[in-house]
């Protein structure tokens, strides 16, 4: 089959690998019938993630078609159209049980694209098919199921759940890239009374609009924290959340929240931050961090196959599979482009 | 009367100042019956608290017995014996509605020996008293219910509340004086399957055993990290609390901590701490920090009445009135004086 | 003044009566802006309600100005616009300091139109104003704002937070008359996958689907039940609320409801309903009960603020004071008037 | 092998049947090293239990040692020591990814002793083994981990969890039967400040005390209202608790709860309880029913571990698996004989 593969940084090729096989009696190999390419792939591919090596196959979501299951499989069928979960569940350990399958103590958690090959190639395995894959509902094309892999329950799940948005809310989302932009239109599934989408690019302001924000701020023409709290007596956001991963932004969702209010991060750091102690410990607030579990996925499922959220608007590009490289290539280049997610099929 | 008055930095006294006197028609005036010390006010004496200017009655911890009360005071009348808690209530107000009185937006929160004269004197006025005071519960020494004016509920709130100890929960509580052991006396309220105290004084970890610790790390000695990880297979603390106030200390805290787990911030703190986000954005923890709401008061003094908690066991000295400098000198040399709560009576 | 006095059943006169007069120093007067009828004045009407007697003034709904206040009263002033909450809170209590103002033991609960003369009238005393009204927000109409008095808050807290909704939640909800389209409104705010609405009048199934049903079920021609189940794949609804006030639309919600799932009662009952335990024993169900406490309030007032809830639509007749017995009739005639809500003002 | 098998209503024998096999890949055969019997037993001989049919063997807790596993079983291997939890857990259905598995869609749920045979033999199948065992830990006797099995989780979760209990809340508990007893036990993990057993026999209401009631109310002399209204101020309990099955003391726990309490059942009831909805329409109770799950295992497993939890005081007796039939016996003549809980070992 061909395949998305990793050679060290910068250094990546379509080309002809060996189909995968059934390692474990829980596995499923499965068509890939539509996969996406995460900003986690393009940290991969500056280096960053040393943990990922060379020769190993990217992608970490998919929609596809189960083509052979191990003899321990029970609820996936060959031929099942399924969606294939960026966190792999062995859905026997202590984590597990408690759904918190990011955690995974037993072969799970992010592993595809990561330790094992990934979901950027034409088959892929997917070790705990059982746990790890849904079956697809009627009706739902594709390119939006493709978005309940990873983007739509890290959003929900680490912002939004976690963040604790209410209704009557006011909630601070800092960056509105991709995940920011799933954030913010899982929050409104919770009616808060203000999204205020922070972030220095127009485009992407521009883009939150259309997610739900209807307070945007570019922090180069206004003080976000003068926005907040205007919109709130002075007090601050309910909920803020960080969907970049910089010190800088962590610390101004930090700066962003009121007394009593909560600070979800969602963004992947490199570095460090600074928190200010000094201040914040008078002012209880809960700060979160979290990979997704995509225990949520079943929910998600439900609201897309009832049309109350619409993935669709995050697919912005798409290609096939020979075009691999290009769809790299837009993607990485997104401020230009104004890809948000782009999709690939065979 | 004779009041424990601050003169800037390193400077007070035990002096004859002006009788207070009812300023609204919800204030009451309270007879000091039994007065203590709260590490807070080594910090004042220290400077390190602009707030509190020249000629401040420190001191926001007392019971005493009502002397007058206002025209709106409803609940609280002449002659009756109650606790002052450190902590003041509007009542009216959007936090105050929720319970969240620390963080008061009508007058109050930590006014007492900090905004307003304070509890270290023979008379005190306490504004909001309906809110603000609560009924001395019979057969309750005036010393035990005095713990519940600060320190029992800032452990039970912010450390045990906040942390979320559950039952069959390893409990890690960085720090073992006076706040740390009332966090770990609080813990025990929730059956955890081990109490771990880390303290670098070998007389702390002693008290610490007799507050309900069961375990006890001195870090000049061994690494708490190997000590909680033997406990837990690997996987760290279900709660870590920090209750001493520094960025280390924190630190250490953030790190005791298993993934999904809580670290509870206790500690007053001068300076920012490093949030190392760049290992803990993918570990699901949650960070809380919190002034004492007092709201958990009627539940402590339920469980003080019934002998569930027993406070007596803080109060390794008494002193007189006159004897206030002496209070403060035993107080403020506790690692040789091995002082907990100091109490000071007429 | 004038006021709708109550005189036995079957028995209400538009009558000259004195003026209500300040009693306590947390009283104010407030002149009646808007008001309106609640199904539980036609149940005092009928005599159900003992504890109204003869020569009570009804009503426990109003916008007003304030006339005047007493001495105790803090943050309300003559001449601010109002809503007077159908809960009075004396905001001291163990209830009212938990948010569980229905429950007030110091006075309040519900006593409007009920234990103390009511809202049905040119002026009203409201005790314990600070805490029992709220401002009228900028650019609310009074009629909408007049909805934030009961039936929102009820349908928010009794049905749909008690009711635990949840994003993809299948919601059922039995009775559509004003409250149980509030619970319906109400639920929406958490994006339920289904909202579904059982009554047996076509014109309440045509009201729900305005409110937010996206199913409705006439049980004269359809089994409830099965629609249910065939929504959830034979398990029942997430959520079942009983917004009628029968022991037999109670144990149809206690049979729609799935394992785990929760059953809120809102209805008012006059008999006992009979609890299948038989049955319920293993479903793991969770029934609620509730007064509303009005707590959600300042919530409620937020979302209406931003247009996120649009309670207008609750208002289907208007009439002015003198045209009172007139109101009583349209509303007490809903089936044939077609009437929500009617809004009286001066 | 020779296993308890059930002949029809009252009708029972220890006899000669043949070994279970390995029927699905995921089993396991466990030879049986301590089992017990459950009131749910005495019900099914009583013939109450209409799915139980003539052959089966009963039994539905045990510990014992694995004697063979299937192909897809990957946790538990031939030699372990495993407790076998009264409850089997698909581990992959949407009820058991909750934790939920008492409603387990996959084929398990309460089956042991009920659809299929059960432990009461000197081997027993125990499908689903990965997820429906637990390793024994070191040092916990056989006898005290059996209660593991059924009694302490079930007390634990259906009672103290869904009852919600807290520090300081007045719990009243309606039988002081062994599953009464697990609810005591289980209650005083969260420190309240009173538990109230209620039962006719004081033999029980002794047993009580040791249990952790500090009051026992014998209601042929005492009005359990009066003591549990003089305990709270006239309020009532903040959580009543329902361990007897009849529509009577179900009644009797709904009386017994405050504004805003909690009423757990934990009773299995045969027919319906009558709902006081004319009284709790307006009272704001949670009222709760389940099945236990089991998944608080872990949790009590660590409390028996370190001795948080004494387990072994629930055996009164122990019997060889020869005198099954006494064993019986004596525990259907509880009243007489003193028995809680009777084991029997091999």
């Amino acid at each position: 089959m061909r395949a998305l593969v990793y050679h060290g940084p910068d250094n990546k090729t379509w080309e002809e690998v060996p189909d995968p096989q059934l390692q474990d009696d829980t596995d499923a190999i499965v068509r890939v019938d539509a996969v996406t390419i995460c900003g986690t792939d393009l940290h991969i591919l500056k280096g960053d993630v040393p943990a990922v090596t060379d020769g190993r196959i990217l992608g970490h979501e998919a929609v596809g078609t189960v083509q052979s299951v191990g003899s321990g499989v029970k609820n996936v069928k060959v031929g099942d159209k399924v969606l294939v979960s960026c966190v792999t569940a062995c859905g026997t350990c202590e984590y597990c049980r408690q759904g918190s399958y990011g955690q995974c103590l037993g072969g799970g958690g992010w592993i595809l694209g990561h330790l094992i090959d990934g979901t950027q190639a034409e088959l892929v395995r997917v070790p705990f098919a059982d746990t790890s894959t849904y079956p697809a509902p009627a009706g739902v094309p594709d390119e939006e199921l493709l978005m309940l892999a990873d983007i739509l329950p890290t959003g929900f799940e680490v912002g939004v759940l976690n963040g604790g948005v209410k209704p009557g809310d006011v909630v601070a989302v800092v960056g509105a890239g991709p995940i920011g932009l799933a954030a913010i239109m899982g929050a409104r599934l919770f009616s808060p009374s203000h999204v205020v989408a922070i972030d220095k690019a127009d485009s992407r302001l521009e883009a939150a609009k259309h997610f739900g924000a209807d307070v945007v701020v570019n922090p180069d023409r206004e003080d976000p924290l003068e926005v907040v709290r205007g919109l709130t007596g002075g007090l601050g956001a309910h909920v803020a959340m960080e969907a970049v991963g910089y010190p800088e932004t962590f610390e101004l969702a930090a700066r962003l929240v009121r007394p009593c209010g909560r600070v979800a991060n969602i963004g992947v750091h490199a570095e460090p931050a600074t928190l200010h102690l000094e201040e914040l410990w008078t002012r209880n607030v809960t700060i979160t961090t979290g990979l997704v579990d995509t225990s949520s996925t079943p929910t998600l499922l439900s609201l897309v196959q009832t049309s109350a959220m619409a993935p669709g608007r995050f697919v912005t590009h798409t290609f096939r599979f020979d075009q691999f490289l290009e769809a790299y290539d837009v993607f990485s280049r997104a401020a230009e482009t104004g890809a948000l997610k782009v999709v690939l099929t065979p």
